[in-house]
């Protein structure tokens, strides 16, 4: 559901490769009767259903619906669908168990009462939860990249301050394929800027999922910024901590992870190690004569950002191989 | 062997994801005892063999050897290697059955004997020579481009003029890893020029295999240009032809591959719907109040035009399905 | 007037830095009320008049104006400006005398009797054509890439066969500050593609201005295509012409020309010897064994390829020194 | 001096359009007897001297030396030079009057004695110093970023802690021209990294300057970034501060600057509003439920960071007016 935009296309094109997923619907409001190569002419010549309306789109043999439409639209349609699905929201519509949150920061919530049903997908700290539940509410991008590497940190108490500075990075497909003046080639291309104000609605989510895992009010300051390229989201991250405890928790961490690594002593990850891939790789700057460290973090934006942690959390619910489908190394160059 | 450049890399990611081969053994002389991760980021936290001298690397229980290496080395090496190995070459030592050719494009051939062993790998034009082959010489990118559209057309003689304009548009990851000033980001970025002088090597690699296989000699005009992407291809051919003609005859030819697609008619292939696949897409241009038609063709230069048409070859020559391990949609956005 | 495009906002920034030139008003039917500053950034703190509408714009203190609308806006105006102006035209409303091209081509024509008035202002070859003359049409972008370099070898009967290939390359900004979905970010970095169907607009204006200054009818096939840049066109022209002859001929030509420069024999321009100046760089490529030579003709689409070339023709019909205010070297890096 | 660097040439650039300024000789030590445009394609066929050695160059006639050579050089060599020369270093050489600093950060210093005779020529801070001296140090790209925003506000006390955090993200063309791996094209499209290990040179320069004109010792956490554009550097600084008194500070501060501009309220800089202009655009973001402020600065390396004011500094020291030569408006799109 939500097949034309770049999150749908990139399900898609993941699940393309995925050994035991068949694509059997597509649902998308605006583009209903196409074929998926009038959309994305990268899908010339792959074989895929026309797009039908969700009100006409036979749902009786479907297992999982990915939604991947903006906010609002899966809240107000979410009574319509088939009781037994499982449902992988790609949205921002059920991430906050708070609802005063959510309509301060988005608008008042078509149907609340669906919260509690839903866990949030941050695949490697909620995965068990995930395991047991049919409703997965998939993290934002910029949440993604940041909650991966401060969530054992302050788990464990590692952080001296309440201070968190989170300055990050991210390519324009973040903001989707909408035709609006500021996503223009021309307006990015030899250039950067910082956006959202002081008040992005991604940092309620790192905050609410923090204060959700660890108990923890921690006091964030974020600041987003756009970069000319299409994918990656770099987070630099400033804690005050103590470099070699945060590198121990983190090694232990995800010691076992298939698809977060962190980088070696004076190893810092690129963009360009994660692209493509659903992969996180964290990297960290013990800062001269300071007690505050750096923490780098990087993650595709449309895989580990939105559809490969979404289909992870497949997956994870369906008791698949974590890391079916997807991809552990990067295109580079 | 020729692990430390971009064709290695890619031969390793693309065989990584290959459900029938083991990477056994990485060849490389100038980084003899290092880990695959000190040469490309992007290969940390993967597992390889440390990388060994030719001299000192095990082939016993190696059946394939890909060799990436600049031109030159194999041809100076191959009397050296086991016997009973499968060579798949990416350099350009064995793709002129004409030795004069090389010795002026290139330099005076090491081992000419050897020529008459090999056969041009462009894989579905010559899929049955492969097939019986035990030494593969892979295409250069740009004929890749040029041949994959021109030799169906050739073959049927649909060409009426001897006259063969060829302007072909290159991302930077074809001139290899070369730390060269003409190479360097600011140098390229925002920016594009054309090369070559007239006279670049893949010119007459174009002309001898158009003769090889057609038997006509064509006169072609090359001029190669760069732009400013990491990956990709465009090759723009004019030819005096009849689009209806032309059209139908690609489409006959190539309506069962899985790797070239022909474009349906007013649609032309970017760039980014093969970036990342083993794709070859083509598009006819019928020019108004004009006799010549356009051929719009399109490939990454590091999948089809080298490392992924490579290991469709291994597939063709191994007997998998040829379309193992690669892929058949770009990575898009 | 059109002040909110980008050929609007390049002759403002142009104008800013000219020495004889003040910019008294400005007009954009779309941005009515505003200042500059809050459609284009870069024009923060500097000072300029308030956008008005056409009909509310005092015009009694002009003596330019430059029309920077697009098609059919000027010629539905011209009738209501004050009669002493100079107009210097930017659209491509006066530039074909062939009134059915024009309407073949875009749409019904609105004003032809005012054709004959107009002179195509390619600066170089109709300069003084251009001094006596108030109505002023400035070529395509395309066209000026092309004509400069061609128009004096066809002059000189220096080309051998009928047929011209011309395969263009462009920077994203030749399409304007539209916000159409083909000309997003996300669509367009690395990525590259050609368009146009074999009918594009601009071939008809080479065609024209070729038979109008030389008498002679050739046969052009034109293919641009789209490069992921913001400013530049490289255009690669193939004919069938003595490599000598023509580099004598274009030295003879342009030997004292302030703003197109020809390279010397084997140095091709790039696109990074041209960004941001008036400039049109040429090159020759003598292609081996072959009697067709490849001119590699390259300017920034914005400045020669529109607003510059537009000031060099207040220039000259001003009687100002031809390179006041306009730059004759690139921004590079 | 240093004339094939990016420095030197865009020194060159802007002097060859500074009206009062004439070029009289070039100084390469690794480039003796070329024209500068076999060095710099886009200098082709503009006229300027040959290069020379320092040993051979005639000096008699100059009366200021740009020096753009890597750092250790102008340090060697001074006391060679003519001693009427008004000498504009952009090296770091004599940015440290504590020649401590220099000495662990670089290597020991050629002659510490010349440190005195220095100013630093940050020219909205120094412009009375810069007036009475002959030898110039112009600052580091990243520090003038950085100190230009940082030091009113110090000044005033504003800042209510000592931490500060400064996250920069700098264009490529800042590590120069040198032909290493990691300033590839291809290592570096569509990519972004951090650098640096938490020990960058301009971290001393940052804190030496802020104590040299406050007097006060504060902590700066710094971490630079590289991002895949030629030009421009965006620095986010973060601190402890009243967004409203910041803000009257430095529209204070900066009210009559020709080169330094506060935006407006809600109004963020981005690096195309800046790149080939000599100005430093500095934003505001007040964070929402934080008494912390994120300073958004932004400015043309090579320009403002570096060769635009030096050119700054010659027109202070020469009693021109400050702006001569130099743009104050960006090359956008």
């Amino acid at each position: 559901m939500g097949a034309s935009g770049y999150t749908g296309a990139e399900v898609m094109r993941i699940l393309l490769k995925h050994p035991l997923v068949k694509i059997k619907t597509l649902i998308g409001e605006n583009s209903v009767g196409k074929n998926i190569s009038e959309i994305f002419s990268n899908f010339h010549s792959i074989q895929l259903p026309i797009i039908s309306s969700l009100k006409k789109a036979d749902l009786s043999n479907i297992d999982v619906l990915f939604s991947c439409t903006p906010s609002g639209v899966l809240s107000e349609n979410i009574d319509k669908l088939p009781k037994k699905l499982i449902i992988i929201d790609l949205s921002s519509d059920f991430r906050f168990q708070d609802i005063d949150i959510y309509n301060s920061y988005y608008s008042t919530h078509n149907n609340p009462s669906y919260l509690k049903n839903f866990i949030y997908g941050l695949s490697e700290v909620f995965r068990n939860e995930i395991r047991n539940k049919k409703f997965i509410s998939c993290p934002g991008c910029y949440p993604t990249s940041v909650l991966l590497p401060l969530i054992p940190i302050i788990k464990k108490s590692l952080i001296e301050s309440e201070q968190i500075i989170i300055d990050s990075k991210s390519g324009i497909s973040g903001a989707g394929r909408n035709t609006k003046q500021a996503l223009l080639f021309c307006e990015n291309f030899g250039s950067m800027y910082a956006y959202g104000n002081g008040n992005h609605r991604h940092k309620p989510e790192i905050e609410h999922i923090i204060q959700t895992v660890t108990n923890k009010n921690l006091k964030i300051v974020f600041t987003p910024h756009i970069i000319p390229i299409n994918r990656g989201i770099l987070s630099s991250i400033y804690i005050k901590a103590d470099h070699d405890k945060v590198r121990e928790c983190l090694n232990d961490f995800y010691r076992e992870s298939k698809f977060v690594k962190i980088n070696k002593k004076n190893s810092i990850p690129k963009i360009s190690d994660v692209v493509g891939s659903n992969l996180c790789r964290i990297g960290l700057i013990k800062n001269n004569n300071s007690d505050w460290i750096t923490i780098i973090s990087v993650i595709d934006n449309l895989v580990k950002g939105a559809s490969g942690q979404a289909i992870q959390n497949l997956n994870i619910v369906m008791n698949f191989p974590e890391e079916l489908g997807l991809d552990n190394q990067s295109l580079s160059p």
